[in-house]
């Protein structure tokens, strides 16, 4: 895996240098401390997920094939070379990877496309099982890469050099492999000499967007200021901003989006002050099964973030009530376009996202190596 | 002055017990500690404005003028019976006061009403000066506490029992002497009973509705509920909030509204979900002289405050640009009304606005006595 991350030449997730273990970024120590870990501990792959040192969808989803992978190496080093036996381990410890997060889509998605591949290969002997495990975990991993970077020439097609474009939360490079989702344009943009002035939300309570967005943009040597939630009327009532991109968590089949507390408000700004506002949704976040966002369930969290998480003295006192959504969603009416790996959806959304989901079929029916690299 | 804050039965600032020094609630301590300071020290008194122990325009104002009479009393006390030395210490001590901070209309405004008193009794000896200067400070807390509760009054009458109120940094009681401007007719609803549900925006970077609003309702046993700033349109969208009130810096002729950075978002998203969105403004708040918000100048504050201040750790590298600044200007034509003591302004402003200047005038051509309680 890439690790010059001073240079910009790295990945979040991927293979440690010996092809046997999993590595990532832990972006728990971010942005103080840049740290590359490497393990094969079921433990530590275990909570890496659950204690946020990898996050993001796509990165979750790709860190838990690899770690899939791994297990299954390591059980055939450890003498597991009878299939039964085998595939009883793997599937106690894909258990404990799968549970590591129960709300993350990715997460099952990947364990569970994983062990299907075990099914498909009983036969093979354990070595042929490890062998398709480790084809498929980086498969799975281009495919990320694949996708955010169609996903970046898509709606690079938007954007013009020279351009204000505000964000949020952190849909960046460190949600995925490499590019990100709502920054794939702007790092692509990047690469081919476009100078972007980027604004990026500081994301309360979690702050992702100081914390994150704001460091691997800098980092990347792209043009980025790090502004308060509050301040993003402001700037676009300047003229500062042309677009807005942000990514999203769930696409519901009517284009209504839910994402990070705080896009609502931006999409309603955005709409005040004829700014066109854009989700960027690789194909996996559309879920054609939820007919709009009203059914979608929105997560409230602890007020501890609010009141105390980060600070050196409480902000306000215990018996002090909060409400802390971690995410709402933003109305299709809203949303001028969705920037996905096969194009750019517009309204009416009812029509194009049928559209999209007969493609995306179309596709599944290909086997595997036919598909290229839009899955 | 009161001081019983548990109960709510407290000022911010004003005179204490013996009537001879200034009183105040320590704000740099809240929301941790509640400590009411008293001081007739010059150093101190100027101190106190300089590090925002007292804050907020009418709560500066009053400040600034009962230590010019503490001033003006301890001279005396200390030997200056002679009008023409005692004029001299006293010019100066005002300086001291009046620079404390440069940009505080009201702390100038509240010298200079004061000097002018001591010019108007020149010949009465210096008790008498003095004894007037006591009148006249006590004067001007009462104006400040008379103009909030009816400015209070005002706004009472566009709010219903039960409905969602959502408020933006601190326009509150810790911002003058009593019931604040924002929040006067949340406490003047409350003391009849009203069951107002407020939410109080967090407003970043200096937090002040974390640290004073939500603590000075909540203290005062008024139900809200803490947000981020981000938060205000999901709240919007789900009905929770029926109002918007925030306070206000300067209102210009035209009816734009400079106010703490993120009023102009929510006056966007109040439009968009259609709520009504009120200023409420003591009309020395309005600048008849300035046309439009477009001469408004907006102070740019360190980048500090967003990626350090608070912290334990700083939440984005050094070498992030920011963009931090104070105020944004609220469009003319996203205000429902404009709440003052002397009723609600409402479109269209240009009219509306000269009415008012010519009310205002009116009053002042009446001798002090007979302006009742309207300047």
């Amino acid at each position: 895996m890439k690790t010059d991350f001073k240079n910009g030449d790295y990945d979040t997730v991927g293979f440690s240098e010996d092809g046997r273990k999993l590595a990532f970024i832990d972006q728990t120590l971010l942005p103080g401390e840049v740290k590359f870990v490497e393990t094969d501990d079921l433990g530590e792959m275990r909570q890496a997920i659950y204690l946020l040192k990898v996050r993001g969808a796509p990165a979750i989803g790709v860190a838990a094939a690899i770690s899939i992978f791994v297990i299954a190496n390591k059980l055939m080093e450890n003498g597991f070379h009878e299939e039964e036996s085998f595939m009883k381990a793997l599937q106690m410890s894909a258990q404990v990877i799968a549970e590591a997060r129960p709300t993350a889509v990715n997460l099952k998605w990947a364990v569970d496309r994983m062990m299907e591949r075990v099914d498909a290969c009983l036969g093979l002997g354990v070595d042929g099982i490890v062998d398709e495990l480790k084809r498929e975990a980086k498969l799975i991993r281009d495919q990320d890469v694949e996708v955010c970077r169609k996903l970046g020439e898509n709606g690079l097609e938007v954007l013009e050099s020279g351009q204000g474009i505000l964000t949020h939360c952190n849909a960046g490079r460190l949600a995925a492999v490499r590019y990100g989702t709502a920054t794939a344009p702007i790092y692509l943009g990047n690469e081919r000499g476009y100078d972007f002035k980027v604004y990026a939300d500081e994301t309360r309570p979690l702050l992702q967007g100081a914390r994150l967005t704001s460091f691997e943009l800098s980092n990347a040597g792209i043009d980025v200021t790090l502004i308060c939630d509050d301040m993003a009327a402001s700037v676009m009532k300047q003229g500062k901003v042309q677009t807005v991109i942000t990514g999203c968590d769930r696409v519901a089949l009517n284009g209504d989006a839910a994402n990070k507390i705080g896009t609502l408000g931006l999409a309603v700004m955005a709409k005040h002050f004829n700014i066109p506002f854009y989700i960027a949704a690789p194909a996996s976040s559309i879920d054609f099964n939820t007919l709009s966002g009203n059914s979608i369930i929105i997560e409230e969290r602890d007020g501890d973030e609010i009141k105390n998480m980060w600070y050196k003295k409480p902000m306000a006192p215990d018996d002090v009530r909060t409400y802390n959504p971690a995410f709402d969603v933003t109305d299709a009416d809203l949303i001028t376009g969705i920037i996905t790996e096969y194009g750019i959806i517009r309204p009416p959304y009812r029509q194009t996202m049928r559209g999209l989901r007969d493609l995306i079929k179309a596709e599944q029916h290909k086997p595997m190596e036919a598909r290229g690299h839009e899955i």
